[in-house]
């Protein structure tokens, strides 16, 4: 019985504020929360699945409603869930990329992203970032044609990260996507630090896919995520089975290729689906969000030495902090060297830094509250002073 | 905020007796819930993710020696979470089946079977059921020779159900994956109706892939599953990236491709590990359970008319049943025609019988206890004789 015996219980969002970079948008909502305790067993939201018995058309509970405000939402034209981001991206890749091909995503992809196009057979391509670490419609445009050239045809998609992972930069995405498709090609959006937290609108940037993440960006149970996409690609990407047992005769109805039939069957969509109204109306405050970010940013700042790789200002939650000639010099002489920062941090109930980290890290901000942003610059600030770093 | 508010709080579990075929195994054990309700965020096993930064090296909570104690349990050498056991045939068939490759599955495979072997593109082939809906390995044997006639190559790979989902028969697989050896195909076992609930040695019945649901069968919350395999086979299927980055020069460590990286990041995890002391106790006992299912089906067949369709004895939980010469002739009269069975039977506290099905419908008694199988036999009777059919 030890593998129970040995789960503790995780209380580091009731006892911590936590500025994980990947955790700020996964945390659940109190309504989610409670339709995870009714909804956690197995085949929960299948009590009434009638024909033509698929995920996306159940109405008790609503998740057909659901799918189709979310597409609403998103400005795009049919939705369907998936388990994480990186499943959407499997989706699209295995849709439209056939071995070989070309594909081009960014210098600043994630790792995801790579995987689903490597499982695709395709022939990777990156499209490099500029010396501000931003991906442009001039480099995809230059990137496209030196593939192209190379390969003697053009990339059959292109991935391109609405926010990327590593600096949390927010990229002009309809602008690249308006190059690739003078080119006839078309873009997904990866919007796993997008969707869910800041606005987002598909047809305003022009994209053919948006893949959102429910665990990293809209406050549900992992894993769960979405990919949307326009009536062109719905039929292409949500194709459905052309499967006809060769000795039974058996069809398998409107059960979809890429969706495998039903995707989220329990607490994860219920999950997604109590935090959306939360979710739709925290996306209107966006601006705040990223005023707290600079907030924190600017304390860091302050204290000499520290460097800002991320834009600024900060147009995002997420930051890279370059703290090398600031908290590094600390940690250098400190008796628990680049532990000194994380468990100093933990002392004044700050959590999600990677313990050892003083060199560059991320942290991110997303959905703290004005007194929990006051407390961590202060508690940045404190730190730095008990370890006669300079604070301006 | 429409959609919050319609989700009504699910409590099935909590009021009724429920025969649903396919829920009866993904109930949440009380450990699980507990779990679910502490790791219901987003990322909440990540916190102590260290390098070399993947689901199945985390330590705290003790995912790590959960795979390890998950491979034992089933006699295979590695194991993997998924998110549903139809992202095992997924996973499985991508990595060994290419493009136009024959494959072989049965007249009883799941739909989900299906779809993953036409996403990756495969001549797909069935082989019979015979006389008493069984798989059996002289059938496969013919197949496997027809096959490779026709196709020119043998199948690059069969998959068989350990249990069925139509009649809930236990298949011949060990013989099976003999003949298959024999022309060098390997055997993926789809264990969504035994792995959990009945024991099972993949080495004795000698498979080279064993698939399970943890919403099906292992008292887990939706999507979440696994893939288990041998050492010969380990390395194919979880093979890692190997993708690089052709401007940045980036790799992805041991990011493992069909995988996606990580897989099940929360509660689906949690719930099944949380689950897996009871889990690993229960298929102890699948004895008691085959017994109690026996006696749910002898007090149907007590019904003049009506008629199991599954092997009898019965040797599973899941059965179906043939009620068209009893409960189908009362459906035929009544006013609330084919209704009247399961609405009958919610007024005795009993659910998850189809809607409107008197015909051929199935049931799964898994997990009632012996109270609760008396009640749902004396149910079943009264029903039938408060509408004038014979019991004997």
């Amino acid at each position: 019985m030890k593998c129970t015996a040995t789960i503790d219980t995780r209380d580091v969002e009731e006892l911590y504020i936590n500025i994980d970079p990947i955790q700020a948008g996964g945390r659940l909502t109190v309504d989610a929360q409670k339709a995870a305790i009714a909804y956690s067993d197995g085949y929960s939201v299948c009590d009434n699945c009638l024909k033509p018995f698929r995920l996306d058309y159940i109405n008790k509970p609503p998740i057909a409603e659901f799918h189709r405000d979310c597409a609403e939402w998103l400005n795009m034209d049919a939705v369907r869930l998936v388990p994480g981001a990186r499943r959407g991206f499997q989706a699209v890749a295995s849709s439209i990329v056939e071995k070989g091909d070309p594909v081009l995503l960014t210098a600043l992809s994630h790792y995801t992203e790579f995987v689903s196009l490597e499982q695709a057979g395709a022939d990777i391509h990156e499209i490099p970032k500029d010396e501000h670490n931003h991906i442009t419609a001039d480099n995809a445009a230059a990137r496209i044609e030196e593939v192209t050239r190379e390969a003697g045809k053009a990339p059959s998609i292109l991935f391109v990260e609405h926010v990327d992972y590593q600096y949390g930069n927010v990229h002009e995405i309809a602008e690249i996507a308006k190059v690739a498709h003078q080119y006839d090609i078309p873009v997904l959006l990866n919007g796993a630090y997008s969707v869910g937290i800041m606005p987002v609108d598909g047809k305003a940037l022009g994209v053919d896919f948006v893949i959102g993440s429910g665990h990293k960006s809209m406050a549900a149970p992992a894993p769960s995520g979405l990919v949307a996409t326009t009536s062109e690609y719905a039929d292409i990407v949500f194709r459905t089975t052309q499967s006809v047992g060769d000795i039974t005769g058996r069809t398998f109805g409107i059960k979809e290729v890429e969706m495998m039939g039903c995707t989220l069957m329990g607490v994860t969509v219920v999950g997604l689906m109590a935090s959306f109204p939360a979710v739709k109306e925290r996306v209107l405050h966006w601006d705040r969000e990223v005023e707290n970010s600079n907030r924190v940013v600017d304390a860091l700042c302050a204290i000499e030495g520290t460097q800002v790789e991320s834009d600024m200002p900060r147009e995002h939650t997420l930051t890279r902090i370059n703290t090398m000639d600031s908290f590094d010099t600390v940690a250098k002489t400190h008796k628990k060297k680049g532990f000194f920062l994380s468990q100093s941090l933990k002392k004044k109930g700050i959590i999600g830094v990677i313990p050892g980290s003083t060199r560059v890290w991320k942290f991110n901000t997303y959905g703290l509250n004005e007194a929990q942003i006051s407390h961590v610059c202060r508690a940045f600030q404190e730190i730095a002073r008990e370890n006669d770093l300079t604070v301006l």
